[in-house]
């Protein structure tokens, strides 16, 4: 293995042209689209035709003239391949937290008898931080299990099975369709976390019969900051389904200003407010470049980049013990080491231009998006790896100052 | 009344300087900035380089490096000052819609021995819709009472009065002092929508004693189309205060990815997940033009405009009854006329260039924005609906056809 067959791969990579679709700036190796995804070239011009001639010229008019009324669905629909559903089975709002209550509460009140909410200790927290207040009020009781005692835990007090897909530390991916499978076994629902999934891992959510799903739209969506989140419905499920943050949008005729709540009879019924139309049209552009790849391809891609630095990782930096499982089909799109001082790694490595991330207390993740990383990238971070370890520059105090954001 | 002495009145405005701020559309007279704020002139190079520099290049680095991580605490502090709060009391995130629910749970939290929420009928309906599920599992019990009834129906059932400061149809403002005040006699507590306030109307929550308000940002604040909205708490409520959507952003430490959830101590407890932080840029551009101002020049210049049309309406369109309160003081920034096909008015208006607003079933409504309407502006769209009606124009079939938003 060596720098000349990363880029062997990268001149035979069919999607090779497509990292010229994103700005990756001058210097900077970067393995953190699992954290925020990397600027499309093209969406500062869309962005700037929505805020200037659609907003500044178009005024109100926009919600019908531009289509901003639609964009939630719209959006949503663009999504849907991605993650094995239909048109009208996905919206893309609010964030994946507000999306995981309104889902929570909905699975609660199609299981009336069953209030237990089954989850994973120490994967991304919100998913369970979201149960605190139904908690609290006494309409939810949540329980925990480690992830090879899930199947275990799922007894008839389980109304609900809620899991990330892809662990955020270790990259370790359940099994959607077992685990669904086995949660209806036992009677009860599922609700998937996709957010280190869309765009990056194989998601069938139809053919595993999953019932709700919740994901991110600035990780591999490449939809910016702090993008709107998606949420899906089975349509088995849309007709009954209640969810409680009922706002004016959600409603089936938002501008009769009734005052008697309907719910939109299709997905809509998930929109609260009045969604932000700039955030929006900066993920509608991401996640067009993304679903024009399509999910094959970006499975490949992801699946080679990861199995290449994994195997590139272990000649070196053996002495970081991997923790991300071995087999590509058992992990999201990222690798992660673990270090006693992985802050300070990380923070030498963006000293040195290469910007993967640090999850405490001691992970060093890079996460590898397939529409823009080259094999090249991955081996010059291993080498910069390297460098820092070997230097140990990383024990300069400047490399271990924490930010608010660590 | 004339042209001329609109012209005048112009002239010796102090805040003429100020339109040149907003980028306003060659040939159109906006009146309908209470739905969506005309575009700063500096928004679009202010968003681009969020979009550019700080997403693009800065990429995951921009959390501690651009501040967005401070987001929503610096741009609800840019809010406060407009609403009678202090810094550390508003926080800007999420919808309207979804903040109301966060802060009905919180006031429910608050007085458990008591359920019902008292509000209006007919008023902006996201308010009431945001009971329908808390209402649905037994937790709230909904009262609707007539503004002039409201007092007496606050007895010692009502856990909170809840209520749009400036009604969105007639403009009808409520007493903010003495209504929270008879709320907290009566043992409740008091949540203000100041939707179609803040930036517009006097509004000093903290003089009343007010507990909690929501707000939106696209309308007075000149945010951009669905911009976050804020929330108000008093300091007095800061720390007991428990919110349902308890996202990771929400939590004390979120980057300790901790199982527990543990509140925020301050303001930032009100968060949930990840904020758009293009939405937020958008927001804090247009809520500092605004604050720069000040609440006084804003106020002084929203009623002169409102009673100058008011005036100029009697004489020129006298046989449209004007529904908005007489008294400037008991009134928001917005006045609003009855007809039977106020909708063909308002569609024959933006033909002519004079955007104002439709209400259903019958309302025609002109919005003041203080920062940018001029005198002229209110004389020209009056001169043209009286063109509209002595034309009969209106009746053609094209301005009879409903869009999506109507």
């Amino acid at each position: 293995m060596s720098l000349a067959e990363a880029q062997r791969l990268d001149a035979a990579d069919p999607l090779r042209a497509r990292r010229a679709h994103f700005r990756l700036p001058e210097g900077i190796t970067y393995l953190d689209g699992n954290s925020l995804g990397a600027l499309p070239d093209g969406a500062p011009a869309h962005i700037s035709g929505v805020v200037e001639r659609e907003w500044g010229e178009g005024l109100v008019r926009s919600w019908n003239d531009a289509g901003w009324i639609d964009m939630p669905r719209r959006v949503g629909t663009k999504i849907a391949p991605l993650i094995g559903a239909e048109a009208g089975e996905v919206i893309a709002c609010d964030s994946v937290s507000v999306n995981l209550f309104k889902l929570i509460w909905a699975a609660l009140c199609m299981r009336p008898e069953r209030k237990t909410v089954l989850s994973e200790p120490g994967n991304f927290p919100t998913d369970i931080y979201m149960l605190n207040g139904l908690a609290g009020r006494g309409l939810a009781v949540p329980r925990l299990a480690a992830a090879d005692m899930l199947e275990q835990a799922l007894d008839s007090d389980v109304a609900l099975l809620l899991l990330p897909h892809v662990h955020y530390q270790t990259g370790a991916m359940h099994d959607l369709a077992r685990l669904t499978r086995a949660a209806h076994d036992a009677g009860a629902l599922v609700l998937w976390d996709l957010s280190h999934s869309a765009g990056a891992v194989p998601v069938d959510l139809a053919s595993c019969e999953a019932d709700f799903a919740v994901g991110c739209g600035y990780k591999y969506l490449n939809g910016g900051p702090g993008a709107p989140g998606f949420a899906y419905v089975a349509q088995r499920h849309l007709k009954a389904l209640e969810q409680p943050l009922t706002g004016w949008m959600g409603h089936s005729d938002p501008f009769s200003f009734r005052d008697d709540y309907e719910a939109a009879p299709g997905i809509e019924k998930l929109l609260a407010g009045t969604p932000s139309i700039l955030a929006l049209a900066a993920l509608e552009h991401g996640a067009e470049l993304i679903a024009d790849i399509g999910v094959a391809a970006l499975v490949a891609k992801s699946r080679a980049l990861s199995e290449f630095t994994r195997q590139a990782a272990a000649r070196i930096i053996p002495e970081l013990p991997c923790i991300s499982p071995a087999d590509p089909a058992a992990r999201g799109s990222q690798l992660s080491w673990r270090h006693d001082s992985a802050f300070a790694l990380s923070q030498a490595l963006i000293a040195r231009g290469v910007i993967g991330d640090f999850r405490t207390p001691d992970v060093l993740r890079f996460g590898f998006a397939p529409a823009y990383n080259s094999f090249a990238d991955c081996w010059h971070a291993l080498e910069q790896l390297r460098a820092v370890l070997d230097s140990g520059e990383w024990q300069r105090e400047e490399f271990n100052r924490r930010g608010r954001v660590t």
